[in-house]
C-alpha cells in the first residue's frame, strides 16, 4: 500500500449538498481507489450550511467576533466530512473523517483569514497506512493553543493544495460543478472551449475575474511547489483541466482566454498635483482600511498637473471616496469624479506582450464593435480594457472570435 | 475575580432551540455574574438540531459507524456554543466557547456512549482568570487520539455535573423546560407540588420514570461527590429544586413523590425447576444483549418449580422473548407468557422501608380504587408497584391524596 501514489481530491459544497450528491461522491472516490492510488478527500460544507450558520449569527450577534465565528463555521465541514466517511463505508471502502486539527494543520491566529503555517500529517499518514480513504474537512485549522481558525475565501482550495504537498501527493483534483477552464464564460460565449491544460499564471489571470473554478490564493500554492492540480465536474466525467507548469503544456505566445467582470468602480482624481508622494498618501489609507485597488492608471501631466485613476469593487466604492476625498483635499486636487457602469475584459495568454499584434489587434476588434475603451492596462501575459458595462458581453464574443479561440489547439 | 465561587450552568436543547432563546440565556448568564460569581455554562445541540443530523446520517449510510456518528452529532454543540458565546458578547459579557477538547474532557474509547476518564480544566480555569464567561459544547469528549466521542444519553448533564466537580464549583444549575423537581407528574395530577429540595436517592428513585430533569447517570456523579445540582426552569425566575445530601435537607422518613412509567412489559417464565445458576442463566444472556431489565421477582418455590417474572421496556420485549425461549426450554421450564398492558408506579420518601404502614397505606388506598397489584417490589425508599396501564394515572392521584404531597412541607 505504501508505494501506492496519493492523490488529494477536493469536492466543493454543491458536490455535497444533499444525501444523494454526498452519495455519488462516494461513488467517485471508490472508483478513483480502484488502481490502489490512496486517497485523501478535502471537503466543504454542504451547499448553504455555511450561509446558515451565518445567518443564524446574524440573529445573536451585531458584532459576530472572529474566534467565535471560525468554531460556529468550522461545524459545517465538520458535519460534510463525516456523512462523506459514512457514505463511503456504507458501500464498503474503510474511511475515516478528520477535522481540521486531527489533520495537523496548524494556522496563524489570525481569525476568520488564517494562513496556514505547517502541517503535521502523522494522523493522515497512519489512517493511510491502515488501507482507509481520508476525509478531512477544509477551510479549517488550529492555532498553536488549538484554537479552531478558518482560512477564509478560497478556504478549502488551499487546504486541498497544502496537504497535497505535505503528503508528497502525485496530484491534486478539484471538483466542483463546473466541467474546467474555459476559453471564456459559456454563459456569454456559447463557443466557448474547454482547454485541456493551463500552465499557473495563465490561470490566474483567468480566475482572477471570478474564483469559482480555483482560488487564486491555491493556484499560488500550486504554483511554488509545482503541484498539478486537475479542476473537473464532479456531476460527470468528462476530462477536466490540468493546471501545470510541465512539459507537455500548450504552445505558448498565444492567447489562451477571455477573463471578465462587472465588478468594477472607477474613481478618478483630477488635477492633482505632479509631485513625489502623492500616490502613497492615496493609496496607503485605501490599504489600511483593507480596500483591494485593482487598475490603476496615472496620465500624463500637464502643467504639473496629473489625472489619476484607479478601480475598486463597487462594494468598496462608498468607503473608497469618504477616505480619499480628505486627501484629495488636502493635496490641492481640483475633483473627484466615480463611475461604476463599468465592466473589465482581459485577453490572457503567455508572452503575448513579447508578441506584437495582440494589442492591436484586440483593440481594432472593440473599435469594429464601437466599443469605446476607458482604460488600459497590460501585464506580461494579459492585456485588459475597462469599457461600458452593457457592452462586456459583445466584446467577450468578439474577442473570442477575433483570436479564434473556439479552434481546438 | 480569583476567590469568587465558580457556578456551572446547564442549558438544554429546549432552552437554546433558536435565536430568540440564546439571547434570552445570554441574560440570564449576565445576571446569573452581576454578583461576581464565576460562571461556566454548558450547553445542549439546538432543538432538533441531533434529530435533523441523525436524518441525514440515515440518508446517507445504513450502518452509521460510531466513530463518525460522533465526529457528526458533535457538530450540533460546537454550534450552539458558539452561538451562546456570540450573544454574551453582543451584550458586554466576555465570553469564549470551548469544544469538548478544548475544555480538557477525555474519555474511554466507547463511542456513541463514552464515559469520562478525567478532564484537564487548565484551558477552563485560564478564561476564568482572564474575566471570561466560558460556554462548553455538552455532550462530547476525545480519546487520547483526540477523537471525538459523545456520552450518550443524559451526556450534556453529564458533562455538567462532571465538570462542576474538576473546577471544585459551588454547585451546578440545569436549566430546561421545566421548574424542578415535582411530587408526581403535574400534567397527571394538577396538584403536584414542586419541591424546594431533595436527596439524591430519592432523586434518583423519581427521575427513574423520566430523566428529562436530570439524567439518572448525572445524578450518581453529583452523589458521588456530594454536588449540589439546582434544577429549574430557563424561561421563567421561578426557585427550582435542589438536590443535596446537605443539612438542610426537609424531614426524612416520609412520602416524598409519586413517579409513574408506562414503558413496562412483563416476561413470566412458569414451572422453572428450582436450583442455582437458573438465573444466572437468564440474565447472563440478557445483559449481554444489553437489555436493562428492571423489576425481577421471583415466587415462592413450590414443588421444587417456581415462576420467575421480571420486566423491560417495551421496545426490548421481541428481543427478549428470543433470548430467553431457547434458555427456558433447555432447563426445562413449563412455558413463558409475556404481558405489555402494564404500568408502573413508585412512591418514594427517604427511609419509608423503616417507617410501618406506608407500604400498607398505599396498598389499602389502590384497593380502594378498585386497583389490582400485579407486582410488588421495594427499596430502601421506594415501593413500587405493577400494575394495569389503563390505571396508573388513577393510581397516581389516588395515592398524591393520600399521602397529602400537595401540602406545603
Amino acid at each position: 500500500m505504501n508505494g501506492q501514489p496519493i492523490i488529494v481530491q477536493k469536492y466543493g459544497g454543491s458536490s455535497v449538498a444533499d444525501a444523494e450528491r454526498i452519495r455519488n461522491v462516494a461513488r467517485r472516490i471508490a472508483r478513483r481507489r480502484a488502481d490502489g492510488t490512496r486517497v485523501v478527500v478535502v471537503v466543504s460544507a454542504m451547499g448553504d450550511t455555511t450561509d446558515d450558520l451565518i445567518a443564524l449569527a446574524q440573529q445573536v450577534s451585531s458584532t459576530r467576533p472572529a474566534r467565535e465565528m471560525d468554531a460556529l463555521l468550522s461545524a459545517g465541514e465538520i458535519i460534510a466530512s463525516a456523512l462523506l466517511a459514512m457514505a463511503l463505508q456504507d458501500i464498503g471502502v474503510d474511511a475515516i473523517s478528520l477535522t481540521g486539527l486531527q489533520a495537523g494543520i496548524r494556522t496563524d491566529r489570525v481569525h476568520s483569514k488564517a494562513r496556514i503555517l505547517n502541517i503535521e500529517p502523522r494522523r493522515i499518514v497512519d489512517e493511510l497506512d491502515r488501507g482507509r480513504t481520508v476525509i478531512i474537512a477544509g477551510f479549517q485549522g488550529v492555532t498553536s493553543e488549538l484554537d479552531v481558525t478558518t482560512l477564509g475565501r478560497g478556504g478549502s482550495d488551499t487546504s486541498a493544495v497544502a496537504l497535497a504537498i505535505a503528503l508528497h501527493a502525485a496530484a491534486c483534483e478539484r471538483f466542483t460543478d463546473v466541467e474546467g477552464v474555459f476559453t471564456t464564460d459559456p454563459r456569454i460565449e456559447p463557443r466557448a472551449r474547454k482547454l485541456r491544460d493551463i500552465g499557473y499564471e495563465e490561470m490566474l489571470e483567468l480566475a482572477s475575474a471570478g474564483s469559482k473554478i480555483l482560488h487564486p490564493r491555491a493556484v499560488e500554492l500550486a504554483w511554488l511547489y509545482n503541484l498539478p492540480v486537475l479542476v473537473a465536474s464532479s456531476f460527470t466525467d468528462a476530462p477536466g483541466t490540468l493546471i501545470h507548469g510541465g512539459p507537455s503544456m500548450e504552445p505558448a505566445n498565444k492567447a489562451r482566454g477571455i477573463a471578465h467582470d462587472y465588478d468594477v468602480a472607477k474613481i478618478t482624481i483630477r488635477g492633482v498635483p505632479d509631485r513625489p508622494g502623492i500616490a502613497a498618501a492615496l493609496f496607503g489609507p485605501l490599504a489600511d482600511a483593507a480596500i483591494s485597488v485593482d487598475t490603476i492608471v496615472q496620465n500624463a501631466s500637464l502643467d504639473n498637473l496629473t489625472d489619476l485613476t484607479f478601480t475598486v469593487a463597487k462594494n468598496d466604492l462608498q468607503r473608497s471616496l469618504e477616505i480619499v476625498r480628505p486627501i484629495a483635499s488636502d493635496i490641492g486636487a481640483r475633483d473627484i469624479a466615480a463611475d461604476t457602469n463599468l465592466g473589465k475584459v482581459s485577453l490572457v495568454g503567455t508572452g503575448m506582450q513579447n508578441t506584437p499584434g495582440y494589442a492591436a489587434r484586440m483593440f481594432r476588434t472593440l473599435a469594429d464593435q464601437g466599443i469605446n475603451i476607458d482604460l488600459i492596462t497590460t501585464s506580461e501575459i494579459r492585456i485588459t480594457v475597462i469599457i461600458k458595462e452593457s457592452e462586456v458581453e459583445k466584446a467577450v464574443r468578439a474577442l473570442h472570435a477575433a483570436f479564434e479561440l473556439d479552434r481546438e489547439d
